[in-house]
């Protein structure tokens, strides 16, 4: 074990862990329609400029600006529309000076025009038709045909609502970084440049062992003196949460051999190692020990200045991470979320975790802490008067159902005692 | 069309939809391990009360706290301990007066115990030994045979150190309500009652249409005037991120027959439909005369006081919601997030939308908007002195990559002019 074998705060025992994580998990190349929640490999450039042509942002004519300067309701220019750009195609239309050409949003400009002017600004003259303004030029029955004449009751200016070829991206643009969480808006613009495969990194496995000779699967009965195993089911929630892979390897009785056998094998097949050990002392030390036997480097530290949690175990065996986590179900989820999610993260590349969601909300009652820890108190939000309320569901940390009726964690500060009775508080949702 | 036909604020025009969502999706049985995401479909009760039997929450002694009373280091209680309480084991011992009994954290405590002396509190005195404090009673070699006695340095209050019986849960009480959106620690508090299947409702089906003479496939090349589907794979991506499940009906050209029938077809088959209409005024009209011509009540308002995506169309057709998006993939993606995710919750039976993630952070740019209307930029964080900096993303809601390119969206209040630079701004996580 390191000589550092101490208690550190949260963000430099994280810290500690990631920078031994220096291996990002092998690439595989997926449809992009189903890489949410995945993570970039590579980095992805544009095959072409986005949009690929000149695009109308409006419903109206496509001109040359010039042919509007000066015009107004009350000295309009008068133009000649000479045909319509059809959506979904090309638009094959030359303008001569003095004419214009009919178009939608999201067609194409033709390449002699420079300008658009939107319909409302407008007005059908010709053939005895004065068609009012504010319809579409293209349902209006009273639609008259080409070449018919209108008037520009406003001029526009080169460029004006005109979408031009790149606007959005440029040819070899990069529009995604490697290490970056693809969400619904990525896979739209992927696909909007027709990259229908992305290379992402695999999804993390993460071996989940409970281990505890009073630990009995939830499927069966808890006599005198046994609990359910809770920590698998929590655990796996968070790894999905955060794109792992969960591999629940049951529950290992208190037994050195026994669990470093499960350990060795779970880690040798996945790429991270979970332990919820007992809360004792004794299961606590047989944690240590099966991590450090794992191989080098073994443990990081042990104790993290947090409540709950403070006697987590980080290590890592090679690039693989080993956690172990206290038995309690409170301490192990706050503290698997602390350390197990980032990892979880890392190892897919990502060197920026994603921004916690937080509310903000004025805290019900006072909370006591101690300088130079960082606490995590579960707290349930109510709406009231003057916003929301955060009401701290206090309880021991052996007690799931504290983070059951809670809808998210309030942080106490390393550095402040405690905090107040009204104070506006920061909590960070599950 | 009802009166109504007009332009309601945000959070008026989402109440409105709901309101006609009356439905609850029928409700099916799955594995508790897999419910992560699901909604539960009816209240659920604690079989049993947890944890069912006294446990220690501390490595120590269990004692009668009578016999403890007046100890101090200096005139320390005599206690002798008679036996361990093994974990997972009932315990067996019974107590007298002047006896102790071992236990472990998380063990049982025995009847005739009303307290747990912590270890560190305690010294050995018999057979010669004085074990120090701070050691596990269990791993420590020196732990001497039963019995032998102990020095109890510190008096413990009755039920101290002690988990009753039904502290976490009691019997009978109501554990989740229906309507509830299962997390990973919710699994684990159903899984510690045995509970290993759980009544969720089923996941909503939406169905998804793009339409658009102008709109292929993302496989597909696309010519001049052509440009690919995106609002699809985005959409669904947000239907899945709220649990439903989307189902691709493809591109629609825009002929109202071919809409109405791909509509009625794809409605027949889905709990709720969502078509992503083109943005020209002939586009936005056809997509409202194909929701009236589906059924009642049809088509509810037309039009939202926001931007991006006024011209939305909310509507329904008997229970089931179904909307009208502006085609631009700004408006689409900000739109659907307004009124399509709360209908999924919604017809999963969730009466309180999960609480949106949110950060606060200093605005480094203007942003103008015009009373009486909602407007959400797109915004990049960044991280500074002074904390996070909420950089503006502008660009018009044409532009797939002002998404891509932010973290979240910045709201500007209905009935506030627009926002200063330097301002604290709530940014809306994506």
């Amino acid at each position: 074990m390191p000589e550092f074998f101490n208690v550190l705060p949260p963000d430099e025992a994280r810290t500690l862990l990631l920078s031994h994580l220096t291996a990002v998990l092998p690439p595989q190349t997926i449809a992009t329609e189903e890489a949410l929640g995945r993570v970039t490999a590579v980095p992805i450039t544009a095959p072409h400029p986005l949009p690929a042509f000149r695009r109308s942002t409006m419903d109206g004519y496509a001109v040359k600006a010039a042919d509007t300067y000066g015009a107004s309701a009350s000295l309009p220019a008068f133009l000649q529309v000479v045909g319509e750009v059809a959506m979904g195609h090309p638009a094959a239309i030359t303008l001569q000076t003095g004419q214009a050409a009919l178009v939608h949003t999201g067609g194409m400009i033709p390449e002699t025009a420079d300008a658009v002017v939107q319909v409302e600004h407008t007005q059908v003259v010709s053939n005895q038709l004065s068609v009012t303004s504010n319809q579409s030029p293209v349902s209006s029955p009273q639609s008259p045909p080409f070449p018919y004449e209108i008037e520009i009751l406003k001029a526009v200016a080169v460029g004006q609502n005109v979408l031009q070829v790149g606007e959005d991206v440029a040819e070899q643009a990069e529009i995604l970084p490697a290490g970056r969480l693809l969400r619904p808006q990525d896979l739209g613009g992927l696909l909007a440049l027709g990259i229908i495969e992305v290379s992402v990194s695999r999804r993390p496995r993460v071996a989940i062992l409970a281990t505890g000779d009073e630990v009995v699967p939830p499927d069966q009965w808890a006599g005198p003196g046994q609990i359910r195993d809770i920590n698998s089911a929590t655990v796996a929630g968070l790894v999905r949460q955060a794109g792992g892979v969960p591999v629940l390897g049951g529950i290992i009785p208190d037994d050195f051999d026994a669990l470093q056998t499960a350990a060795r094998d779970a880690l040798d097949s996945a790429d991270m190692l979970v332990m919820s050990a007992g809360s004792s002392v004794s299961a606590r030390d047989m944690t240590v020990q099966v991590i450090e036997g794992l191989g080098q480097p073994g443990v990081l530290l042990h104790g993290v200045a947090t409540r709950p949690g403070k006697p987590t175990i980080v290590g890592a065996v090679g690039p693989k991470p080993a956690i172990g986590l206290p038995g309690n179900p409170v301490s192990a989820m706050v503290q698997f979320d602390m350390f197990g999610v980032p990892a979880i993260y890392h190892l897919q590349g990502m060197r920026t975790m994603p921004k916690r969601g937080l509310v903000w909300a004025r805290l019900a009652q006072n909370i006591a802490s101690e300088s130079g820890r960082e606490d995590y108190v579960p707290a349930r939000l109510a709406d009231g008067d003057e916003g929301l309320t955060a009401v701290p569901v206090f309880g021991k940390s052996n007690l799931i159902y504290t983070l059951v009726n809670a809808d998210g964690l309030i942080k106490v500060p390393l550095n402040k005692g405690g905090l107040l009775a009204g104070e506006w508080v920061e909590v960070r949702l599950f």
